[in-house]
């Protein structure tokens, strides 16, 4: 075999052998395929598409490049979720704590922000103490004690995914719905769960630039899983606009705790986070056997959220994985950033639009999330709704809160906003988050 | 600027600004951005293709890459010829010399054997002692005394095309009308040529798959080398087989030396090579204002290659570089291979096939080219035509003469020609090798 013909093949539209994509990766991952090679081989792969065949050979060489969690020992439904990205998009912070209350074992990896979305990981580390890097011992001693840990891919795991990844970020080979689904159902089924809910973002805030394309993601990320003998349901989700009303760590945090914690009121600028979080629940309730279908899976979620259970667990979590339970009991001594401004309406009528991708850049350049690896991460800054789309404003009425380090990237993340937000005198068509339900 | 940005936008089947290819071009030379991310790039490019203005801007930059050969104090035209590339090509080894006779400047700076195809550099070196490695002030020497020089590129000339085309080369990136222009055109012009006659090969012996293709260069090789204030023609002919008789480096410079030198019979089997190399030298010739058109620079070319002079300006061109013009003279003494076989005609009929990239891998598995950079080459191993396609056999004549280094060579060698010789009981339809003129 030979690299070269390999990334010839693709080029001209052929399809890759199971023995072609292993010898690839195999060999890349070992060092003695370079770099200039596989990313020719991935934008060949970004112009012609992987089939279904191709991109389960991607997902077993992915899986095969590391080691496998072996939950096989615990006798509970292993359940997770995984959400393309998106802004705002805290819904994994609630989720896993409020699934282990009903003795299902979620066993959750999750990633950083990534260009203008954030990650769970993120937000996790703006808890003072709280330590995602865990070894695969470790998180499986976690799982058995609470039946949840969340922590980052490891080393170990999917290693060829890891290192693929990172060339993609660099040689603009990111957005392809083969190499995406490769990516993310590798890790999942490597983690070991059983069962997996799919969030797939619709809208220009998400990874993906149509519904067609998020849509195809979808089937893809379902089909790939079930191939593995996974179960799994995909649900298309509204990400033309921030979830919930905080973008940016510590203040996502703070807005989960609201949502979790019975002596708090939820806003009901959170309305929406939770729609989308108890949806999220029911489904993966549904997978797990503990009801009959979705609809079902969300009043038991409700009734678990609003009982006070769920907190006690996310606190449980925290603790277990070194974190501050102190803050989460007393948000209001986490540090609050240097400089805030505010954004008001111009005029009077109906938001239509808050648009999530600006936004997403906009808390980018606050230091929510990183322009390069190396960035040091803000936790407190934040990007605070004060109205959501759709809401109806007077002219001066607050929409939004900018909080940050400096006045300068205060002051430019007001600038970058400005563009993203959208006021008409005609009253929009209200739309629900939940756009569709894929089996 | 940013490398990322730059891939996504051509990805993306944007136009690249002159800025953009700037920034790419000296970055990447420069070290400062990586193989892959200009590998990526250039699969990009492969699929969305370069226009007219992204073209210059390649070429532009590769020629602001390195150093340009001044020849303007020489006061004569200043002619070269480029060929795409074929299998038993060798007419630059009389074109040079030819065309230098009539006092015209010949700055030559050629190629070595690329993937099935032959090259000058390798085919000039068969000769003991020849020197293709000179500098540009020795190069300049050379022209000034004899208007003629045959070199490679040297280090100081397009450094980054030098850089890249090693990039394509290993990346599947080569085949793209767009990069092979701005490759070919931008040394053409760096090495001080003002005019340029294009060998444009068409057939599964040439580099490009499809007769469009082949004119869709000859188009922007003839417009890229006008736009910099060259003139230019170019010539499509014909390589769907073998040119000449001989495949193989010594043995080509022998058939060139039996067409030179006027004391030596010409066979039949040269027709076409002599066909071939009297039209670019006409072409030459128009180009060098030495003729009204190319028929009439094709009859001033044949006068002069039969008169002998020709053949002492190639025996004085080699003396000039090194090389042992004892061989020349007596050709006999140059060593012969050990190893020899033969294919014979199976049956009576029509030779309506001798398949020019079957040739050339077979010549190539032979020694007359490298599979690798580092492989030696085995100079006086050759593929001997004894007939050429659209002659009559009657079954046991011999095709061709198979001679090796190895016996396990040669045999091979035989057994990958055979699928490259096809007779047929019917009589072919004769085609010349000149196909077409683009001015």
């Amino acid at each position: 075999m030979n690299p070269v013909e390999i990334i010839k093949k693709k080029r001209n539209g052929e399809i890759l052998s199971e023995e072609d994509i292993n010898y690839f990766i195999s060999h890349y991952v070992k060092g003695r395929i370079p770099d200039y090679q596989k990313s020719a081989l991935l934008m060949a792969i970004y112009f012609r598409g992987l089939n279904g065949e191709e991109t389960l050979g991607f997902v077993k060489a992915f899986i095969n490049s590391g080691e496998k969690v072996d939950l096989s020992h615990i006798n509970k439904p292993k359940i997770d979720k995984h959400s393309t990205g998106g802004v705002g998009d805290k819904t994994s912070i609630i989720l896993a704590p409020l699934i282990a209350c009903f003795d299902v074992v979620v066993p959750m990896m999750s990633g950083r922000g990534l260009g203008h979305t954030g990650g769970t990981l993120d937000k996790l580390e703006s808890i003072p103490g709280f330590n995602v890097h865990l070894s695969i011992p470790e998180f499986v001693k976690n799982l058995e004690k609470l039946n949840v840990s969340m922590i980052g891919q490891t080393d170990t795991l999917t290693p060829a995914d890891k290192k693929i990844y990172a060339l993609r970020d660099v040689t603009a080979t990111v957005e392809n719905v083969g190499l995406i689904t490769a990516s993310i159902t590798s890790k999942k089924i490597a983690e070991g769960s059983e069962g997996i809910v799919y969030d797939v973002k619709v809208g220009n805030g998400s990874t993906l630039p149509t519904y067609e394309k998020s849509k195809e993601l979808a089937s893809k990320l379902l089909k790939t899983s079930k191939d593995f003998g996974q179960q799994a349901i995909a649900i298309l989700t509204d990400m033309s606009s921030p979830l919930g009303y905080a973008i940016g760590n510590w203040s996502e945090i703070l807005e989960c705790i609201e949502i979790m914690d019975p002596d708090r009121e939820v806003t009901p600028l959170s309305q929406d986070l939770v729609e989308v979080t108890l949806y999220l629940a029911g489904a993966m309730l549904q997978l797990a056997g503990k009801c009959a279908d979705i609809d079902q899976g969300v009043k038991l979620a409700e009734e678990k959220l609003n009982s006070g259970e769920c907190f006690e667990k996310f606190k449980a979590l925290v603790e277990m994985q070194g974190g501050d339970v102190s803050v989460i009991n007393s948000p209001e001594k986490y540090p609050k950033p240097q400089f805030t401004d505010s954004i008001t309406a111009a005029e009077s009528g109906f938001i239509t639009e808050l648009d999530a991708l600006t936004f997403g850049l906009a808390a980018v350049n606050l230091g929510c999330g990183r322009k390069a690896v190396e960035d040091k991460i803000d936790y407190s800054s934040a990007i605070i709704l004060k109205k959501k789309v759709y809401d109806a404003v007077k002219a001066g009425d607050l929409i939004c809160e900018i909080s940050g380090e400096t006045e300068k990237q205060v002051s430019s993340t007001k600038q970058i906003l400005l563009k993203g937000i959208t006021i008409s005198k005609d009253r929009p068509n209200v739309k629900g988050r939940i756009i569709e339900v894929i089996n």
